[in-house]
């Protein structure tokens, strides 16, 4: 395409995007393309994502965490299938608050990721807009051979798991938007996992060895079940008490007068970027031995029956949503 | 990233997307990514690019060709490097004015030109904004290990050649304005290239053999070669009176009364998205035959020099530019 009208972007490209380019796919974004050798017995694996401020992201969120947020859930749209990124594309839409503090900021927020999960900048496109600030990314990563893990594998009798703690989303949500009471130390922990979530990148191998089915919790933990559970072709149990909250999670639920209308937001709240997934119930042990070996939280909560949707019970009462997933307003 | 919340996000998914996704590596658009197996014995090369309705299309422009010239324009700087599209992933920000059938249009945009390049969609998002519509788009090509072809390979002594026609791109914007008065029949045919440029994707093996260096024409024909001189660090002069024009760019031309002043107009214009390249003067009679194969018009416009810089001449005289490319207002 044409060069967009303001100057700045050139010098954006060339000062703030140039030093995260890959020193040699990235051909110094001077070449249009990029151009990498692809790397043998593997697959490609793609994603890609787009966010709106306003709608996706806040108004006041800093653009240095708006930037990690959207690399970091495509990442964890990889990771969930067990794919290793490499590297990923953006295509910037600058609203007129992106001045040229607010760009390094977000060029800071990924040079930053860039160095801990191991991937760079392979090319892009900035423009201006006259609209809401705009991001696209699209991210790439490897995969052995024909073993990306899919929403379709899960088979009757493989146990329910999820990674890390369920909820969080949401209520950093809550937290950056100034409607929780919690301490302030709990609430700065919600809203920085809000707006900068960890994608388990490191978990993908594991995955693509033991998982029959897996998803990163976007919608919500329901509503991502469900997209297993509709595209395996099964039903899937849950009991509610097992959902695992963070120390902040916890100190908010503890408060809660109805657990089960407390528990409902945070497993249909989104956003928390974790994978849940099936396995086989004799794999349970290695999956503990991979996350310990990681730090990494791993609980089962519940299991794959015949049938299908997802049911959820709470102390032995069987537990009704009004909506399953998270939807943007 | 969690869906959108307009119900119509999955609807549109589901009923216009889809059926464009590769049957097999699109996943069906219903698992976070796309998976697929490398060539072997090629690299990926991979190009992105963002546009904005009332910066880089008219908010007259029908959606079809709005999708067209999005898919076009990346295809065109794939070819331009000598590499073979093969898919591409989209993100859409639908605007207020994008309804169910501009929607359709869009795709059916789409779908008759992956039939024309052979790619096919393999994933991406769609969202709404509050702003105008924006695209952004990821195009995918192979080309043989080690052979994509840069910017820096001009060598002093080599020839300068474009292909098709120069200046439709800035006629083409003028007709679809009402600015031009000229036959209708001819307004429409510069519109039409204005809105769905033809990229030269058959002509990318013959510059991945032959070129020295390659780039699409997008920024105004003298902006391009001169990031070609830029890069390899030599001269460039062209002879404007060789500048190709086509029957409608001709009809214009034959009524102005400074034609210098006309040929910069086209030559600065950009948005053409023919392929200007560097190449041994060994090799023209070869590049020739390769073009008229594929009854591809071929201009050679002039050569590689010491020094530094495009230099432009007309009727014996050295021409001033005021501006060497095309920035959008």
């Amino acid at each position: 395409m044409p060069s967009v009208d303001v100057a700045g972007e050139f010098e954006t490209i060339r000062k703030l995007f140039a030093p995260l380019a890959h020193p040699e796919w990235g051909r110094g974004l001077k070449d249009d393309v990029a151009a990498l050798p692809t790397r043998p017995g593997h697959d490609l694996v793609l994603t890609k994502d787009a966010i709106v401020e306003g709608v996706h992201f806040l108004p006041t969120d800093p653009l240095d965490t708006v930037a990690q947020k959207l690399l970091r859930t495509n990442l964890s749209d990889l990771a969930a299938k067990g794919a290793e990124p490499f590297g990923y594309l953006l295509a910037c839409f600058w609203s007129e608050r992106c001045g040229w503090p607010e760009r390094e900021a977000f060029v800071a927020g990924l040079k930053a990721d860039q160095k801990a999960f191991g991937v760079s900048l392979l090319g892009g496109d900035t423009v201006v807009t006259s609209g809401p600030a705009s991001f696209s990314l699209t991210a790439l990563g490897w995969a052995p051979k024909g073993v990306v893990i899919g929403r379709n594998g899960a088979r009757v009798g493989d146990l329910v798991f999820v990674t890390g703690a369920i909820g969080d989303g949401w209520l950093g949500l809550q937290a950056a938007q100034g409607r929780l009471g919690l301490d302030p130390e709990r609430l700065m922990a919600l809203a920085d996992h809000y707006r900068a979530p960890m994608p388990r990148v490191e978990f993908a191998p594991t995955i693509r060895e033991l998982a029959s089915a897996s998803i990163d919790v976007s919608d919500g933990l329901i509503a991502d079940l469900g997209h297993i559970a509709e595209a395996s072709g099964v039903g899937i149990e849950i009991d509610l008490a097992l959902t695992p909250l963070s120390a902040a999670a916890n100190a908010w639920f503890e408060d809660r007068v109805d657990p089960v209308a407390a528990l409902e937001k945070l497993v249909t709240g989104g956003d928390d970027y974790e994978i849940a997934f099936t396995a086989a119930a004799k794999d349970e042990e290695a999956l503990r031995r991979e996350a310990e070996r990681r730090l990494l939280r791993l609980t089962r909560i519940g299991r794959v029956v015949a049938g299908k949707g997802v049911k959820a019970r709470f102390a032995n009462e069987n537990v009704k949503f009004d909506k399953a997933g998270f939807t943007h307003r």
